[in-house]
C-alpha cells in the first residue's frame, strides 16, 4: 500500500485534512495505522498493534506522530516525515498519556475507522472529557475525492483488471475447481502489474448466489453460471471489477437475469452527475430490478469508495445522503442472487467527473460464453 | 489461523469466557473478527471491516453472533456456529441498533482490543449509559492460560522453528542481500509444516542494531553478527525464536555482549514460576543486561505472550503485575542494541509449568558461527 507519493504531496493531504478538521468544529484528528495514516503522512509500520502509533492533527499546528521507540527510526524514513514531528515512547510507559499531553482536554476528535478500541479506550480513559467521532463519519470525504494523479493511478489499476478479465475468458472453466480460476485471476493480476491480490472470487452455479463465496473445491460444469468478482492494489491505488459469465450456452432465464443486471448497472451509471446524492445511484439501480420483479434478490448495497484501498467511503446504500463530488471514484455492482441456482453481478469502478460518470473499467458487459 | 477445533471446545471456551466475564462483573464481551472471535467460536471472517461483525457472550445466555446478512451463510458454516445463534443485518440498517438489543443499557462489557473505533463509537452512541473495557485489560488471562492441547501445538510450532534455526547454520550468510537469507527462512517454515510466515528479520551488522529491522538489500559481511528472528503459524499456533549468529570468527566485545544476553536469557528462564509477577521476568532480565554496564541499550520489554496469535498477553514488562500461571506461554528475548555496530537477541518460547519454565525452543544457545 506504499504509494510512493513525495513529501509535498503528504505535506499537502495533511494541510488538507486539518483544515477539513476546522472547517468541522473540530479540535484534530488523531490517526493510527491503515490506509488513512499511509495516505496522509506515506508511515506504514509492519501492522497495526497493541503498540500505540498515531498522528495527531490539528489545525495550525505541525503535524505530529507518538510511535513505539523502537519503530522511530522506521518512521522518520517515510515519505511525508518531514512534514511532522515524530516522536517515540518507551516499553512500560503509557503511551495514551502521552499522546493526551498534545490534545486539548475537552477537544473533539475524528479518529480513524480502524483504531483499535484498546487505544480509544485509553485515550478515553486518559482525558475523560474530550469525545471522539469516527472518521469517516465526520469527513467521509477526506480521501474519498481523489485529484487527478490518484484517479490517473486508480484508471491504471482499472485497465490491468480490464486486461486480466479478457485473458480469463481464454482459460478453460468447465471440469476444474473454482480455486483454480481463482489462482489464474491471481497470477494475471500480478502479471500485469498489482503488487498485491486482495480478493478473486469465483462463484460458481450456487455458489454464485452467496455474494460473498470467494473460491472454493466446487467442480465449475458446463451449464455454470460464474461469478468473477477480482482485484488489488497497482502502484498503492486499487482495482474491483465483476463479470458474469456462463459455461456454454445459457438459457433464457439467466440471460434474462443478466440482462436485468446489465441494465440497472448502465442506468446506476448514467445517474452519476455531481450533486446527486449516494443513495439516489443505489435507489436507481435497485428500481430496474424491482420493475423486473427481483428486487428480494438484490440483497447488497450498490457501491463502495476506492483509492489506497478496494473498500472506502463513499459508500452508494439507502440513507447516504452526501453528495457526489467531482473525483470521487465508487464501484457500481448490482446483483441479483437466487438461492441455491446462480447469482449475476456486473461492476466497474467509475469516477465522478464534472460532466458525468466515467467507467475506468470497460470490459464488454455482454454475457460472455467460456468453455 | 484455522484451529479446526471442535464444537466442544467452542462451547467449552465461551462458557469459559461467560464465567470469566461474570467473575470480573461484566455483563459480557463483544467480540469482533480477530483472534479472540476464531479462538471463542471459530468463525473467521475473510477480513475486519466497516460491516460490523460481533458476537456477544453474557453469563447465562447463549451466545449470539451478528454478522452481515451476506455472510451468514460462512458464519453458520463456523466450527462453533451450533453453539451460538447467528443473526443476519443488512445493508443500509442500523448494525449498532441491532447488537444494542442484546445488551444491557446501563451494563459494562468487555470488548476486543481491535475492535474498530468505528464500531465502538456506533456503539456508545447507541447505549450512552453502557460502559466499555479493552478485553485484555479486564480479562488479560482469557487466552494467555493455555490447555495442555494448545501447549502440544505450540511445542510442535517451536520444534519446527529449531529446525529451521538448524537448517539455516548450512547457508551462505556473507555475500548474500539479507532479503535472501529471510526467503530461505520462509521457506524453510512452511517445509516444516508452517501454514503462515508471520515475520522473518535478518538484521546484519548495524541493522541488527535496530530490533524492528526486518530485512533489507543489504549485503551481508564476513565479520557481521546478524540477528535472525523469525516466526509464524502451524497447525493455528504461533512460533517464535531468535538466535543471533556471527559470519567467521567473532571478537572479542562480540562475543562479550552476546555472552551477557545469553546470561540474561537464561536467569529470566530460571525465574519463572507460577505466582510471579510478569514484571519480575523483565526486571530479572534487565538487572543482568544492567550489571554488564549495557542497560540503556536494552530498549524493549523482555517478552510476549503467544498462541492464536504471535503476539499476545501476558507481557513481560515493567508495570504488569499479574502473576504468571501454569499454562502460560510466551517468550523470553532479552537483547542489546549497539547503534551503528550490531545488535544481539535470544529469544525461546517459555511455558509455565506447576514446577517452573520449560522452554519450546530449545536450540544451542550458543553463539554459532556461520559462512
Amino acid at each position: 500500500m506504499v504509494t510512493s507519493m513525495t513529501r509535498d504531496d503528504h505535506e499537502r493531504r495533511m494541510e488538507r485534512a486539518a483544515a477539513a478538521a476546522a472547517h468541522f468544529g473540530l479540535a484534530g484528528l488523531i490517526v493510527t495505522p491503515g490506509p488513512d495514516l499511509v495516505w496522509l503522512c506515506g508511515y506504514q509500520p509492519p501492522a497495526a498493534t497493541e503498540r500505540l502509533t498515531a498522528l495527531v492533527i490539528a489545525p495550525g499546528r505541525r503535524p505530529r506522530l507518538l510511535v513505539p521507540v523502537l519503530e522511530q527510526p522506521d518512521a522518520e524514513r517515510a515519505a511525508g516525515a518531514d512534514a511532522m514531528d515524530v516522536a517515540g515512547w518507551t516499553d512500560g510507559a503509557n503511551p495514551y498519556e502521552a499522546l493526551a499531553k498534545w490534545l486539548e482536554p475537552e477537544g473533539r476528535y475524528g479518529v480513524s475507522d480502524a483504531t483499535w478500541s484498546l487505544h480509544l479506550l485509553g485515550l478515553q480513559r486518559s482525558l475523560p472529557d474530550s469525545a471522539y467521532r469516527a472518521l469517516t463519519e465526520v469527513l467521509p470525504m477526506l480521501r474519498a475525492v481523489k485529484d487527478a494523479h490518484e484517479v490517473a493511478r486508480l484508471a491504471a489499476a482499472g485497465a490491468a483488471a480490464d486486461a486480466t478479465y479478457e485473458k480469463i475468458l481464454g482459460v478453460r472453466f468447465a471440469g476444474r475447481p473454482e480455486s483454480e480460476v481463482a489462482e489464474d485471476l491471481a497470477r494475471l493480476l500480478i502479471e500485469h502489474g498489482h503488487s498485491q491480490v486482495d480478493f478473486t472470487v469465483v462463484g460458481s452455479g450456487p455458489n454464485g448466489a452467496n455474494p460473498h463465496h470467494e473460491a472454493g473445491e466446487r467442480i465449475i460444469e458446463d451449464g455454470d453460471m460464474v461469478v468473477l468478482d477480482f482485484g488489488g492494489l497497482k502502484d498503492g491505488y486499487g482495482s474491483d471489477t465483476t463479470r458474469t459469465v456462463h459455461v456454454g450456452e445459457p438459457g433464457a432465464e439467466e440471460r434474462k437475469v443478466h440482462d436485468i443486471v446489465r441494465e440497472a448497472q448502465q442506468a446506476a451509471f448514467e445517474a452519476v452527475r455531481p450533486g446527486v446524492a449516494c443513495q439516489e445511484i443505489d435507489r436507481v439501480a435497485r428500481r430496474v430490478i424491482k420493475a423486473a420483479g427481483y428486487g428480494e434478490y438484490f440483497i447488497h448495497r450498490t457501491g463502495h469508495g476506492i483509492g489506497v484501498t478496494t473498500h472506502e467511503p463513499p459508500y452508494l446504500v439507502e440513507g447516504e445522503h452526501l453528495p457526489l463530488v467531482a473525483g470521487m471514484c465508487f464501484s457500481i455492482e448490482p446483483g441479483i442472487y437466487l438461492p441455491g441456482r446462480f447469482g449475476v453481478r456486473i461492476e466497474d469502478i467509475v469516477t465522478c467527473t464534472e460532466s458525468g460518470g466515467r467507467r475506468l473499467n470497460d470490459t464488454d458487459r455482454a454475457l460472455a460464453v467460456v468453455r
